[in-house]
């Protein structure tokens, strides 16, 4: 489900509704404040967009990322 | 599963782990702030524990106090 | 600080660190929860990034968001 | 500011409304999931209280608790 984009890991999330939406970011806050790796995300109602890179590699996808995308597929 | 203890609307809830607690909670506040009524509650790890009355009406179970018990289930 | 942009009222934020801009994230979300009213939203790191517009009048700009960026600005 | 009271830190806090509190609460909770540790805490509308002990090492008092409580101070 995530696609590489731009040298970035990209997935777009749809929730019931925006209480859903941010309880789920809020697992994610959770999750990169743990990991001190923070997304790149975008959010409007029930719809959450997250794009993952490592900043300190270059702005490149890494085994970083790829670790943080599978924890926040687990949430789901 | 909401039973009245001491005048109050009393559930315990347990989740998976912190994280899935703590975006409960999230959800919690969000139906709290928008309803003007906020709960006493606890938390630790995985357990929150929810109690519910009318500060206004002295502390006593009201239909506000049963209608945010529904709004809350319908969360899990 | 907000200024009319693509039809939007924008403005952007910066924060001590994640934990900060995250906490903001979520008092700005107990206010859009309870004005039914939801910003389009980026955060990375410590940088909040907000523009609002009204989806129903056409995603213009209208008193709806006015009165949301002074709710947000009291936050400050 | 911290007390010990049946082998727990605890301490009381107290802010402008509940949006405030809650904001607070998410600050801490990033900490306690980084630091792998979560106080047992209330809430009610605009308070705040926070015990912390170790429960591995026998529900007492131990110097992570302390880390901890110099954390959550910190953001205050």
């Amino acid at each position: 489900m995530w696609e590489e984009k731009n040298k970035k890991l990209y997935r777009a999330f749809e929730f019931k509704d925006f209480r859903e939406a941010f309880a789920f970011m809020t697992k994610v806050a959770l999750i990169a404040e743990k990991m001190d790796h923070h997304p790149y995300w975008t959010n409007v109602y029930n719809k959450v967009e997250i794009f993952l890179s490592t900043h300190d590699a270059g702005d490149i996808v890494t085994t970083k990322d790829e670790a943080m995308a599978k924890a926040i597929d687990k949430l789901l």
